[in-house]
């Protein structure tokens, strides 16, 4: 743990998330008594077969430094920027949070599930207003991203001006606002801008991005075409994407039914924000389906990363007691596979297709866009904003690899461009960025409703566990004459079949009573050197390991009566 | 399980593996009293977790016919083709195995882990052979592949032709060997084929696939402007990739070292084939890469897909004892992800550039090509071939409907095209192809060195573990007076960390005695009507689930004395 600065007059910048993965986005800028929190999001674990959920970062460093903490400020409504705010709050910090119109709606419905919302100060900001703090002056910019109201954030420092672009890209016809404002960031170039850090996630990505208004032509071609239900799936956050297939319903006079709860919720939100004006005169419950021709029916569906049980699974394989598809039906997966979700959007696409639906999905048909910025505007941004030192954030290590090339190529000397990872302890002042410590285990995993911890030492239980089984030896001895009289009984759990366990534990009974018979001998001659209960784990996992090439988890008790 | 046709004049045709999924092809082909099986691979799991090392097919239906089976004829030499044969010769099957070359060789590596080979009747076969059976007459033809030695089979049955593609592509430039002689195809499509069975993996993909030739260029420049070590990584059974390397160091005057002990097997048994003459003088140990300038060298590794404890992974981690990459090290990964993998590949690659090396991947470099047909080819297939009836086969249901729909589009009457997953039972005869019956389950899921079956049920078992963790109840009763004298013991794995899990278990005992006190009083009273065993483990269910939101497996124990 990180005490005291070499040099009290620096900037602290200290990402806790979202320098080496895609996920838990956290940012911590400090200049002495004053803390600023920039996002403060999950990720979503690939460790669900063993009861993780997410994944937060450690708040150890706010923690021990509370009453520091003067604002967490959201850039925008995505959960691996707003969703572990809840856990911070919890965590014992108590500092107002900063947001957008939307994101403020999305940040409440989730804070209402963990913490007192009366007691959460939440100030709304708008675009382009600026929040003065001790040593920090905070600038929000509206920028383009995959959710409404999502901001940059212009900084103000002691040292110099620093720019986060929190996601971004440069849609020049966005369905919703304005496009990015570039005199904005080029203003701060001429200014000077001491730092920019900017988002890497689609830096690999050569060509510029759609733009979220290419969507509205191909959906026109689609719903018109459509002779039967027309699904579109997609991330329940896309306001934008949901617009636009309301704006086509009415054009087409359509109907529009809401599968999944944060589907209606965010329809609902969206509206009180300020968007999808009319919504609810275009929306009819799933029942009402059936009343109308088909092909006037549009079902807007979360479920678009096949997740377990979601609404698009269920009806995939035919259990969805409202959404059942037929021949004729069209199916459109408007969002992108998030890696690690493939197999599973996969299989659902499969099962799409075997309802007798067409299914198009983003590999093969232009129905979706990405929210971040590519190489040309990524270009952009640094051309605009000049920073003297750069830092690439939210990306995976060879995102930031990737982007710190592009920095260099753009004419940032090499030497200014400071590539992090989650955890690096950076110092910024005028005229040197660098990495001067590193903070220790940076991740916490999330399970369950109150968002437990799973330590490593569980999870490593877990894999055991799930891997190999689990074998139970027990045994009675009498306390006083230390001799076995009842035991041992075995049972196992995921080791193997009826007939081969029943074979098994009746050879595994006879060798841990081949070990306390031995023990009994030692206590007849009073002369005992053996643990009993370590030589019983021992003798197991060596009998089950030649007999199925695989050590259990065996857990020996000896009861002592 | 079926026991007889409905017309016994009919060709039996009946895919065990491969059609639904991406992996275990094997297709049966039956007549009267004749089988031959028609490759017979393996898939591997995305349950190695549960320690699900891979599936194959069912092998009911052959086992319960085993004197039919004539043949089996492996197409190609990958483990999804040939993976799972020493399964079906240990469980019984006793007849010859038919392939080519190099297959051959690729085979008796395999089979002599599992079998006495000298037990095993290998016939190789030229391509362009006609091998004869009492009804079938099976000619091998030629065809491109990421596998040299790859073979279509053309076979005459007594209801007509049947064309079987395996996998293939159409490429003009093969490294190794002729492109795919197409006159072969349209001869037989002349004559009459009255089925096809072709392949679907990349039915998706709309551009003509890369010749394998290309990556001969792209190489060259890389190697020749090499500053520091060049490791490329391939799929082991690449042989064409590997001759192409081997090529280039011999003119760039470098060497090769062999990292990973299917790259070394796959050099020599290239070499034992006819392929990568004089490779032997190239090769250098691992040892000596020190003994030579760095930008001399290329490491040629196995690991493409990230695999635990890969060659290539260990070398990302630092951990491999001969290979460490610095700057100015290039690794090239050429070869595609398989989907399933993205996650372990990308946080390798991610690792790669963590030691300094510049990483080129597929997703953004020109440096791998695929081994299957695009729509065009597939096209090209359908349209020399003319056949009447037509069977996507080697896909995902996506695939096999997209390459339906391709049929369709060349000419071929949408009645006459049978989209079939594995277990469905096809009839074939001169004027029909359909579906009359399907089989029972059809997968087995293997795990450990014997390959031992994973029935559903300790899967699940596993699962439960996996994701939430045992507890073990332990009580001891008289066996005479069924009145409670010791207990209860209770012990958690995996369940909660240190403190909490004592706190738990303090509270659990407490629970458990209360129901052993309850029986207690009902043994007094003479009127037991409680399960014991059963009511302890509902409680402590239930008590779990209210603490922690999980139900664990629980086991309670109540032993008589």
């Amino acid at each position: 743990m990180i005490e005291q600065t070499t040099f009290p007059e620096a900037l602290k910048i200290l990402p806790l998330g979202g320098l080496g993965e895609i996920g838990m986005n956290c940012m911590i800028l400090e200049y002495q008594d004053e803390i600023l929190v920039v996002d403060c999001g999950l990720l979503f674990s690939d460790l669900e077969h063993f009861g993780v959920e997410f994944v937060i970062p450690d708040f150890t460093y706010l923690i021990e430094r509370k009453d520091k903490v003067k604002a967490i400020i959201a850039t925008h409504g995505h959960e691996d920027h707003i969703g572990a705010i809840s856990f911070l709050l919890k965590a014992g910090i108590n500092c107002p949070v900063y947001a957008s119109s939307f994101t403020t709606l999305l940040l409440k419905e989730k804070l209402k599930e963990h913490v007192h919302l009366s007691a959460t100060d939440i100030r709304t900001f708008k675009m382009g207003e600026t929040i003065p703090f001790t040593h920090f002056k905070v600038t929000t910019v509206s920028v383009n991203h995959s959710i409404v109201d999502s901001a940059a954030l212009i900084i103000d420092t002691p040292v110099g001006k620093v720019i986060h672009t929190g996601d971004f890209k440069i849609d020049p016809t966005p369905f919703y606002g304005q496009t990015l404002d570039k005199s904005v960031f080029a203003k701060a170039g001429q200014e000077g801008v001491l730092l920019l850090m900017s988002d890497s996630t689609n830096v690999e990505r050569c060509e510029h991005s759609m733009s979220e208004s290419i969507i509205y032509q191909k959906f026109e071609q689609l719903f018109a075409a459509a002779q039967g239900l027309t699904l579109v799936s997609m991330f329940a956050s896309n306001v934008g994407r949901m617009g636009q297939v309301f704006s086509l319903a009415k054009k087409l006079n359509k109907k529009i039914a809401l599968s999944g709860r944060t589907m209606e919720q965010n329809v609902r939100l969206g509206m009180e924000a300020g968007y999808l004006k009319g919504a609810q005169s275009q929306v009819i419950s799933l029942d009402e389906i059936r009343d109308y021709p088909r092909n006037e029916v549009i079902v807007l569906s979360t479920g678009s990363q096949g997740e377990y049980r979601s609404a698009l699974v269920r009806v995939a394989c035919g259990e969805h007691r409202q959404v059942k598809l037929q021949a004729g039906d069209t199916v459109l997966m408007s969002s992108k596979f998030i890696p690690g979700n493939e197999r599973a959007i996969g299989q659902m696409i499969n099962n799409l297709f075997k309802q007798g639906a067409e299914v198009l999905y983003e590999s093969i048909h232009d129905i979706h866009v990405s929210g971040h910025a590519t190489r040309p505007e990524l270009k952009q941004m640094l051309e605009l904003c000049k920073p003297k030192f750069f830092i690439p954030i939210h990306g995976e290590y060879r995102h930031l690899v990737h982007h710190s090339k592009l920095a260099a190529e753009v004419g940032i000397p090499v030497e200014n461009i400071v590539l992090a990872t989650s955890g690096d302890v950076i110092e910024l002042t005028e005229n040197s960025c660098k990495i001067v410590d590193r903070l220790e285990e940076g991740r916490v995993l999330v399970e369950g409703r109150d968002g437990k911890d799973i330590s490593k030492v569980i999870l490593k239980e877990r894999r055991q566990l799930g891997e190999k089984g689990v074998v139970f030896s027990l045994m009675v001895r009498n306390a006083e004459t230390r001799k076995i009289i009842a035991g041992p009984e075995i049972i196992t759990r995921g080791l193997a079949d009826q007939a081969t366990e029943n074979e098994l534990v009746y050879h595994a009974k006879r060798l841990v009573k081949k070990v306390s018979d031995e023990y009994d001998s030692q206590v007849e001659q009073g002369a005992v050197d053996m643990d009993l209960q370590e030589t019983i784990r021992v003798e197991l996992r060596r009998y089950f390991n030649a007999q199925t090439g695989k050590k259990p988890t065996v857990l020996p008790i000896v009861l002592d009566l």
